[in-house]
């Protein structure tokens, strides 16, 4: 009896957008068989600006019990799905900040053969839906990882329309995560520890 | 007096949405003062591609008198406005095929000091919206040219929501063209024209 | 006993260059295992341009036995490496050409859940030894496709220096293919077949 | 007599080749009439980063006099260049952060149609030299600004060989900013410079 897929999902969430998706994918991932951590990115940003926003003040309330991304949650996994708002057509600084500090396992080999994939959410329609997930796979490269996106592979992907992850368009949070949003979650999810399963099965 | 800005619009349409904004962004630059040219790339599929859909054979047939593009087009132009489908996240091969042949006048320095912008349309909403356009801007780059897109320069890309370029989601020919993305090409239109304007009367 | 993995290079080549570093690929992938098939895109350019450059001529002459590429090479295979010299930080219009006729095959899935991978040359040290191999990454995400690039997974890498494949930088011709290009060469076909028979043999 | 542009130079440098490029970029954005502001990206890294690499440590000091960018040294200049180091593909989460910052003044529209342009270094050859800029210019496409970047415009561009912008590959610090690298980057500050110059005389 084959070893369960272990699957770390990183997020940075300023206002809760992410945070929700990430749920998704953490009962999506864990109905699939597989064995999940939850982690997040810290907080860059000073309190001045977190409390400009009540929504982002609330989420870093409803998330604090989740833990704190350490380079072990990758070393760790088969696999890893991350996650971050658009910022100006990239990743959040956050998470940045926590890729940047992973020098030491990238030069030991130890972030290469995973499977990596990526979610994101933008205020806009087509204000970085697409170009975030790029940007962030640009990074996958240099890890030496293997790039597992959504495609077309599921009839539902024609219905949110991303073949490069899992977004959600939330209008500055006037469109709540739904059921679309959340279909791409759950095809993502099973899709990325299907393959993981497979490609962990085969190399054994 | 300073001379009018001198505009190309150059686009591949099988199916005539490219072909229906690239109409709209005639219109508007020409009310912003320019002279333009509305030019179309060759096309190169087979005609048992173009018979299997009829709208491909019906937009061939109603741009028959779009003049071909020809390498003097861009070299006349202030500006340049490139537009095509998405393909898998990347302009048409007919497009890349006009611009591949480029290469004498690259050599000669004759495509850079421009001003070049882009816009597309895509089948599922987030299928090829930024990556197109991105991919076509990597070009812009090696001419030397000056990147000018909408961003969000005007109130009305908070609707349309695409800072990269015009574009439109037409659900395969089921979401016509209308007000919104109208919109969007009106606005690009007149900051191309306008920024190409500041620029040749600054430099005369 | 398992099936070998099968693998097509798909390839554009104008002046011979990717034309060389694909029969490495072929070479190396053949010693670990693969059943691989090496086929052209066709040319797209005039006897005029071509006429232009004996390099041009002489390639197309000494190339004239490998098979043109057909949607059954890539539905066949478990895996596909694309190759294409950068025209302007994209591929050629010649490979383009090709995976945009792909239409029928990826509305019936048949080029999703496969490995793809890709390498390029340019003149300039800088001028799409990158950008090229993510603009080709692009379409592989709409495909549904599993990117597989060398990152830094060999020590090596550190040599040629290109995470996103193999790439060689040939001065106008002037820098021959020699054993960084080759060497980064064997790096990828050994990756691409050795992910490619775990992937396979897990999912069987 | 008209006014001089204001170009701000920010920049996140660690181990100080990027700090290097940006001195040349002020001697020569000075020298061709620009009003120049140097700023850096405050570090985020903890003390034990900074200590475990003596070189950053070094420049960190070195630096030290060099103010730490603000919102309004984007807001008051005419033309802005941003210099970061590859990490991983992307720019650096010091930079990064800053943008993230930026918010209050994208939303009144103070980021827009100004000049943007970005300059780049890394290890290895091809680790990030274009994709670093190209997702730096994401971004640039979000404010409304306009991107000049080098392109072939000189010379000198086929020997540096990046169109996307200024580029150093230090091999680990082992190779240091030489002549190749100054010429590129006394080109893209004239550039920058010029197209600012004209826009900024054309718009008055």
């Amino acid at each position: 009896m084959s070893e369960p897929v272990k699957l770390s999902i990183v997020y940075y969430s300023s206002t809760g957008t992410i945070a929700e998706i990430a749920n998704t994918l953490v009962a999506e991932a864990e109905a699939a068989g597989a064995q999940v951590r939850l982690r997040k990115a810290p907080e860059l940003a000073p309190d001045a600006a977190i409390d400009s926003n009540p929504a982002w003040r609330a989420n870093l309330e409803a998330t604090s019990s989740v833990p704190e991304v350490t380079a072990d949650d990758v070393v760790w996994a088969d696999a890893v799905i991350f996650g971050s708002p658009t910022r100006y057509g990239n990743i959040a600084a956050q998470l940045k900040q926590f890729i940047d500090s992973l020098g030491g396992e990238w030069q030991q080999g130890l972030l290469a053969d995973k499977i990596y994939s990526g979610f994101t959410s933008s205020a806009t329609q087509h204000g970085g839906q697409e170009s975030t997930l790029l940007a962030l796979y640009n990074t996958i490269h240099h890890f030496g990882g293997i790039i597992v996106s959504p495609g077309y592979t599921d009839g539902s992907k024609f219905v949110d329309g991303n073949p490069y992850g899992t977004s959600h368009v939330d209008a500055q949070g006037e469109i709540k995560v739904g059921d679309v949003t959340r279909t791409a979650a759950a095809v993502q999810a099973k899709r990325v520890v299907s393959v993981a399963k497979a490609l962990k099965d085969g190399a054994a």
